[in-house]
């Protein structure tokens, strides 16, 4: 059960504060380059004013003086490891907090420390991740012993046993006979259909709305408090440069390490594409290619219906004035260009091959006149790519839009038929933001529909397996590795590594057959964030239910009942012994901050985060809590911000847990490899060390939903770990200094917050 | 010949201000960022004031109004020409001398046409390649009418008839029994001993050294002219900006006519790389693999001497403490990092893999134990990425240090021994500029015995090839392309522009025998230019025979030198009908600013280029003379700037002729397709368009050594005319308007100096 969170005073006064922050916000559409009221200019007045003050009369001498008299956190809190090297360490003695008065510091810690509460216990809700360090100081802050067993963790599927049929249906396990139905927009689980109709659920957590609406009004009111926004402003100051002294002292000594770390170099280290479209998962050179070969197999093929009259493919082309031996890259129109910046209503045409939707439908759709067969067979391409190159994965999006409670039933039957099935994918649910469109074509009459077309079929399906075989199987699936029986020998040998996998503590050798669980192991919501919605997310909004109108509601609205379906459908699915999902939205690409502070409470973590940068705390609060961030600086450069403006070099300077991701290779990339090409320009243009890449590449593989099993196998026994003790430099090639400068940083900044939050 | 070039007054004075200008440049290293004598602030007081003078009291009124009455030159001389869709222009009316006072304007123009003129004179004297346009307005502005053969080009071997037998040496031209002998370190042909004695040298016309000195000096004052760099500051500012109109009012309709080119796209135009070392043109990943593979095959075979003691492969290794199962790219250490920027000198280490120059020799180098057979063998994989990219060239470079003669028959015969053949392949002679490491271990007693063995063997065996077979097979060779025999139909099909090859002017099946000549095609001059030499080029330098110091001459007296032989090597071939050779130096990587100038006397195309950054009137120039310049921007940035400081899309913007180029793919690079690589960086930093990219491509085509023949089949018919005529678009995929746009801005430049030159 989730600890306790600190009782605030979110009174009605906190409340009023935030709507007034809120409708601000949501109004500053065209100044949105200006500082807002979230963000620290690096010339305050205020700033240097209060510096000022601080210099000529020491606030309250008695006070620091204490502090000073304490044994030196970062001495007290060193961890004890093996096999680091020795580095030169920065440390800042004397007064550290931070050139801010003694008040607004523990003010400072005491809203941080809040904040962090939050998160736990909204992550521990839904069995997302919330990792140990700062659980451990949170702990201590309260007075308490950490426990290993307070840990909560999402459920990723074992492997099966050698031997077992994966297609096998008869292992689901029974009916539970439970009855899930939908009330204020939240999917319930009931013992049966009177408790449901007296609403009597059974005892699964969740969140609960009206705290839930206290919770982030606190952290409104939190990220616009003067004295948080300099401290956390000045923190991260300090992280970057001290991370420049570290980089400039210890550069060559991480660098020695992976020199003498053999045969594991940048390379074959494993990366994970931890965000990709998976209509847009091929690069442009390749659809054309794939258009090319289907007309030369296919062209007599029926594919299509135009106007209610079957078409073959010489004849859909033919309708469109178009001859496939002709197509270029260019006639293609995919690729993203300059005409797309800051225009993300152009960029979603560019999904259209040579503008025609009809093509867009035959290609890259899961339901049409084929079956979606296209579409299958290049992701299934896409993915013996990736085989090929052996260390990249990638996490592609299908869509579920929610107008339609089939929808999953016939995902699941493409995702099927067509076996789209590679150990080098793992697969996830991304749920389009737009209501809007479904309204006003009376596709649904009201918002809460949407939610159950979305939630209610994989309660049915966690319920009753055997009722939805497909989309059980789709849920949690496997698939036998062909590749295992056809692997020779010359592949394997150069790497010792690689040559065994470990299932359930057993060495399973290449030659028996392997077991792969490939599965859905996340939800993302997905919509340009620049549209305002306008509306506010209050205790006052009308229950999803209750929203009629033909406006979408707002971002946060949204995520709030999506994360609130997701924890309860990983209550029942922990109850069942099954994998849970991950929440892992788009957010802080464009669009209002407070878009960032929605995904903190309820997100594992997010895809891009640009906005981090328009509040430091915020993003100091990422840092604390270590949120991955899957950031696409290629995707930024052509839709939101130019490529050596992007902030990824500046998080991961800092600290953030950063991860590289290509978003859409059809629209941005140009060569056969395109994750490849998103980290070579980040490592050109950003000038990363081989250090920072392979640090990069770790973060993906542990931000990804790859199984534990694969996790060990690819960063060393004891991933979970924080720190160095949690590296295994032989497979993750990042250097043993690196790992404890980033582990003593996070303890020396949450010790901070420990002093500053017990002082009475 | 020649046309005569105006006679300036280059009297003592001018000399000594060239003098002064040198000397104070040699010293400016540590202020080499602030604006230095060549160069116009952009808030510069001077041009101001003179702006405002000009504004208020009307210089010459009556001037004025008689350039104003004669017809608009964009008017006049706009050309005619047909398949150019309708695009906006962008004319200027009214007063067109750039804001400058009709004085400066004319001196400005009379400066710069003398300055062309000296380029033309130059290129005409080494068959190298000055264009049309340009050479037409100096007609104009001489009152000549200018015909088709003024034009002086490079000969290009063509290709051979169908059944003509490749290796055979019976061929060869008789023995002409001249006499080739250095003087005053230029090689000069006598027709026999007796004239050489006489120093009665065959009529081939040279350069002569006053007169260069005199043109180089007038150079040197022209750059610094202030009313020059103000005139040309501003003409470069104003094609900058009517780029960016002509892209904005134009972009979609370039656009347009893309989309409508059927078949080509950016990926199957083809692109050369115009810049790239053959030491380094495999990746880092590449160089391991092959490594790795050398150690699974070969561990016992005898490969190297170490301390007089043949060692095989295994021990070599085990001399080093290294096993290759172990290696990795971290450890094989051969990637430029942060460490080298700003630093050559540690730059040049990262050619030893591991830090063992044992492995360098063993690997890199044509001559060692193995006879460079590793060398040849990775060369030739590199060959073979290309043939399967198949729209992919490349010109790498070989050395010849001039430390001995016999180095050019050695590498002859490692080149024909390991038929080191690719059709992709074009190849170069890269000069080192280490004469001083040479001298100080009295490898050479002087700089002109140095000279004397980089040139005098290839007179030699051009005057009688049978007297070097294994050279003149080199220089000048022809290999049968063996994939033309076994192309599947599958693969020519769906290009019909490729199904054919014009061979004078007969199409050639691809199902005959294709022979395609293989050639040194051009000398290159590589350094450190960042190194001072503190010398400066006079009449009263001393001459190379007498240059016996340790310290090495300066780059202009390289250049001088280097091009001096190669022009009149190229009379001699010429006469003889062999091809002739390209000067094409790195230059402006770093350094003084006269190095852009002696290239722009003596080079028909240079490598790098950054620095006319830094000289409004050479860049101007470059532009007027439409000089090609290799760029490697991702090599710059490991180097010398940083990646979104490269002015390539600057200079690319302006209109100088820039192409994009590796320079060296070991140590910048990380994909397997490192040219694709680069212009992916490139379109997505720099936000090329489409037809931008093609343009550039295009380009490397043009500046490459590639044969009439090939530049024939790859850009069109026509590709040796200027504007939208030269250019076929099905071929190069760059827009008509695009084209239109750049002759009909260069038309106007040119016109405007031929008004002001012509001025009374």
């Amino acid at each position: 059960m989730p600890k306790a969170v600190p009782e605030g005073k979110t009174d009605d006064r906190m409340r009023a504060f935030a709507e007034r922050v809120f409708a601000s916000e949501t109004k500053d559409d065209d100044v949105r380059d200006e500082i807002s009221m979230f963000d620290v200019a690096d010339d305050c007045p205020i700033l240097n004013q209060e510096l000022a003050q601080h210099m000529v009369e020491d606030d309250d001498v008695e006070k620091r003086k204490k502090y000073l008299s304490r044994t030196h956190p970062m001495l007290e809190d060193k961890p004890t490891y093996l096999e680091v090297p020795h580095f030169q360490r920065v440390s800042i003695t004397g007064d550290y907090a931070a050139g801010v008065t003694m008040d607004d510091f523990e003010l400072a810690c005491k809203g941080l420390y809040r904040a962090l509460a939050i998160r736990e216990k909204y992550m521990k809700l839904a069995f997302q991740r919330f990792p140990i360090t700062p659980s451990q100081y949170l702990c201590k802050i309260e007075g308490e012993q950490w426990k290993p067993e307070n840990q909560v963790l999402p459920v990723f599927t074992p492997l099966p046993k050698p031997g077992e049929d994966p297609f096998c249906t008869k292992d689901f396990p029974p009916n539970l006979g439970y009855i899930p139905r939908m009330k204020d927009g939240v999917i319930y689980v009931y013992k049966d259909a009177a408790s449901a109709d007296k609403h009597q659920p059974l005892n699964h957590p969740g969140p609960d709305l009206a705290t839930f609406i206290d919770d982030m009004n606190f952290l409104i009111a939190l990220i616009a408090q003067g004295p948080t926004k300099t401290y956390t402003h000045r923190r991260l100051k300090f992280l970057m440069s001290k991370f420049n002294v570290h980089e400039m002292l210890n550069e060559m000594e991480e660098m020695k390490e992976l020199k003498k770390n053999p045969h594991r170099d940048f390379y074959n280290c494993r990366k994970v594409d931890t965000h990709i479209h998976a209509a847009a998962c091929m690069n442009q050179k390749h659809l054309l290619r794939f258009i090319k070969n289907s007309y030369r197999v296919d062209a007599d093929r029926v594919v299509h219906v135009l106007k209610g009259k079957e078409v073959t493919l010489k004849e859909l082309f033919a309708s469109l004035n178009l001859h496939p031996y002709d197509l270029t890259v260019d006639s293609l129109d995919v690729h993203a260009g300059r005409q797309t910046f800051q225009r993300f209503d152009k960029f979603n045409a560019k999904y259209n091959p040579v503008g025609a939707s009809e093509l867009r439908d035959l290609y890259m759709k899961t339901e049409n006149h084929i079956s979606g067969e296209y579409f299958a067979t290049i992701i299934k391409e896409v993915a013996s790519d990736l085989e090929d190159a052996r260390y990249q994965y990638a996490e592609p999006r299908l869509s579920i839009y929610g107008c339609n409670p089939n929808e999953w039933t016939k995902l699941a039957g493409w995702f099927n038929k067509h076996r789209v099935y590679s150990p080098q994918l793992k697969w996830m649910i991304q749920v389009p933001r737009i209501y809007d469109i479904f309204r006003a074509r009376n596709f649904v009459p009201h918002f809460g529909k949407m939610l159950e077309n979305i939630f209610l079929p994989v309660f049915q399906a966690t319920i009753d397996p055997n009722s939805n075989p497909e989309l059980s199987v789709f849920l949690k699936h496997r698939t036998p590795d062909k590749r295992s029986e056809t692997i020779p020998s010359s592949r394997i040998t150069p790497d010792p590594l690689d040559s065994q996998l470990h299932v359930g503590g057993a060495a399973l050798q290449f030659t028996t057959l392997i077991f792969y669980w490939v599965q859905v192991t996340g939800f993302d919501s997905v919509d340009d964030e620049s549209k305002h919605s306008g509306h506010m997310f209050s205790t006052k909004s009308p229950k999803p239910e209750e929203w009629d109108i033909v406006k979408s509601p707002s971002y946060s609205y949204w995520i709030y009942y999506m994360y609130a379906n997701i924890a309860r459908l990983n209550q029942l699915r922990k109850e069942r012994g099954m994998n849970t999902f991950q929440f892992r939205p788009h957010c802080g690409e464009a669009g209002a901050v407070t878009h960032l502070l929605a995904c903190f409470m309820t997100a594992d973590n997010i895809s891009h985060g640009l906005n981090l940068k328009k509040s430091p705390v915020l993003q100091y609060l990422y840092y604390l809590a270590q949120v991955p961030i899957a950031m696409s600086p290629l995707s930024n450069n052509s839709l939101f911000l130019e490529y050596n403006k992007n902030p990824l070099p500046e998080f991961h300077k800092k600290g953030l847990v950063v991860s590289l991701s290509t978003d859409d290779p059809m629209q941005f990339h140009y060569t056969r490899e395109p994750l490849m090409e998103e980290y070579a320009i980040a490592a050109q243009v950003f000038k990363l060390s081989t250090c920072d890449m392979c640090e990069i590449a770790r973060n993906s593989v542990l931000q990804s939903g790859l199984s534990a099993e694969e996790k060990n196998h690819f960063l060393g026994a004891n991933y979970m770990k924080d720190g160095p003790e949690g590296n295994d430099i032989r497979k993750t090639n990042v250097a043993q200094i690196r790992m404890a400068y980033r582990y003593e940083s996070l303890c020396y900044e949450l010790n901070l917050i420990r002093e500053g939050a017990m002082a009475e």
